[in-house]
């Protein structure tokens, strides 16, 4: 989720795993090795593959210590592309040490009042956008007037508006609740399409534009745009205009999913960016993925699964007739 | 190389490659997203594969930024237990900041001094290990003083002796140039036996003294050990005795080779730890690799490239009359 900028993807946590195939052996994986280049990497296949391969009954996780240090900032900001060059400017301070960048839009706090009015809002009049900028280390270095300068940077340079900082662990897990309340607020409201995408970062600011666009131009539905920008992955939820159900737009849906994800698709963007593909997403999966790179997962899944009895339908959707 | 401990093995910073596959067809997976879990993960099948998958035509490097700060220090020690009790106290302060951790043996210093004698050694009489430890950040911290603090420590704990630091620039890299030195000096002497190994890092002592003993009791060998302690990938070399060449030996190659691969496979260790399968290596792979993994790789290697036409004989060997 939100660490992913610093720690990576879970596949790149799981040093090793054990798994069950299709014919019924075990293959125990449980590597410990950072580094192993024997064969083909079996591993990393079968992560994420959805049990559609084997099932995994155990994995190797690797650990990270806590840090030492931790400061954070909330942050208004006026555009996307303004959340792009703040983090430019802290990754060319902070590096690595950089390990969340949440955006939030505006229409994610106003959910939160809508459906939780007693939830304690940070700032009495939200701005379009706000940003969630975390560093840590795992040693003392002083890295709480690190951040001030860097936000005094940003501030210099009309990037955010006002900010709240926080060093302490209480008032950052406040920030951390903020954030957190967003898809639970979505969640009580109900939307009409949600979507877990990535794009390249440099695209981000472009995307919510024209996907914002596309999907103004089929009604008056509310977006609620927000995530992860440090790895260009956003959840686009598009939801009812205020005061009605998202059961008045069941007709809209496959239209209002459509014009996001094309717009994805514009961008070389993924639309299974931290979910994967279960089976809804099979389909859209079967008609607009590369048809090469179906083939050979169609291939796999035949080698390793030649009967389908793992999970069929999952991530391959099932042809018609079969 | 020596900074997977800091940035990760090469398919890590590989974003998106270009493929050819056996059919001919090129696969564009050139995708440049951080967060991408559609399907299943083809492109870390690819690499590694050695050709036998498919041929790389292209690929997306991610990339870091240069350090702003850079300190290292060549410090001697007496044993690779206290190597690794170094490589502790140096991620307890520095983290992810330790880029690279290197164990070197005081038979890697004599191969140099006997081979190119104008190179000028750090030390004037070397012990028997010393460790190079390079830490580095993005941003100016202050990172010497951090440093010296550390190197303070570990002389406290006896775990260095007398410890050269650098941090200009040309100064460290005359540290990577001793390094650099030994595998050079090697090639020049002619090893018996060559052991790209891993082994989990707790490990990697109790691993140097067992393979030592066992190939000492096959004849009056020279060892070079040398390697990245800090991913538990050690270079594991063993050359004729002083003043006869490796041809004497070629007898005792396969008994050495197999000594050495015995114990790594006793600590659950890699035997490809760095330079992959190969040809020479798969004959071992096929022998002593998990079935279970070796028919899913089989399977996949069939599904993927049925007539065999793809590097025949490389990382799966030619079974017997096939």
């Amino acid at each position: 989720g939100a660490h992913v900028i610093r720690y990576g993807n879970m596949r790149d946590l799981c040093l090793g795993i054990e798994v069950v195939l299709a014919d019924g052996r075990i293959w125990n994986g449980l590597s410990e090795l950072r580094k192993d280049n024997h064969g083909y990497d079996l591993r990393n296949l079968l992560i994420g593959s959805e049990g559609t391969l084997g099932v995994i009954t155990a994995a190797n996780l690797r650990l990270f210590p806590q840090h030492a240090e931790r400061v954070a900032a909330l942050a208004h900001i006026k555009a996307p592309e303004d959340a792009l060059e703040l983090l430019g400017l802290a990754h060319d301070r902070f590096g690595h040490m950089v390990t969340a960048f949440e955006l939030m839009s505006r229409t994610g706090f106003e959910f939160i009042a809508e459906t939780m009015p007693e939830f304690p809002m940070p700032f009495s009049t939200p701005h379009e956008w706000a940003a969630l900028i975390e560093v840590g280390s795992e040693c003392a270095f002083g890295l709480h007037d690190h951040f001030i300068d860097l936000l005094g940077a940003a501030a210099e340079k009309s990037l955010i508006a006002d900010a709240l900082v926080a060093d302490a662990e209480g008032r950052i897990q406040r920030f951390w609740e903020l954030r957190e309340r967003i898809p639970e607020a979505n969640r009580l409201i109900g939307s009409v399409s949600s979507h877990d995408i990535s794009v390249p970062i440099e695209s981000i600011a472009a995307f919510i534009c024209e996907a914002s666009r596309e999907v103004a131009a089929l009604g008056p539905f509310r977006i609620n745009c927000f995530g992860h920008v440090g790895d260009g992955n956003l959840h686009f939820n598009v939801f009812p205009p205020a005061g009605r159900g998202n059961e008045h737009f069941s007709a809209a849906r496959d239209t209002v999913r459509e014009a996001v994800n094309a717009s994805v698709r514009r961008f070389g963007g993924s639309t299974s960016a931290e979910h994967g593909t279960g089976r809804v997403k099979a389909v859209e999966l079967s008609r607009f993925g590369d048809s090469v790179y179906l083939d050979a997962l169609r291939s796999i899944k035949r080698a390793l699964d030649p009967a389908n009895i793992m999970n069929p339908g999952a991530v391959l959707a099932r042809r018609p007739g079969r």
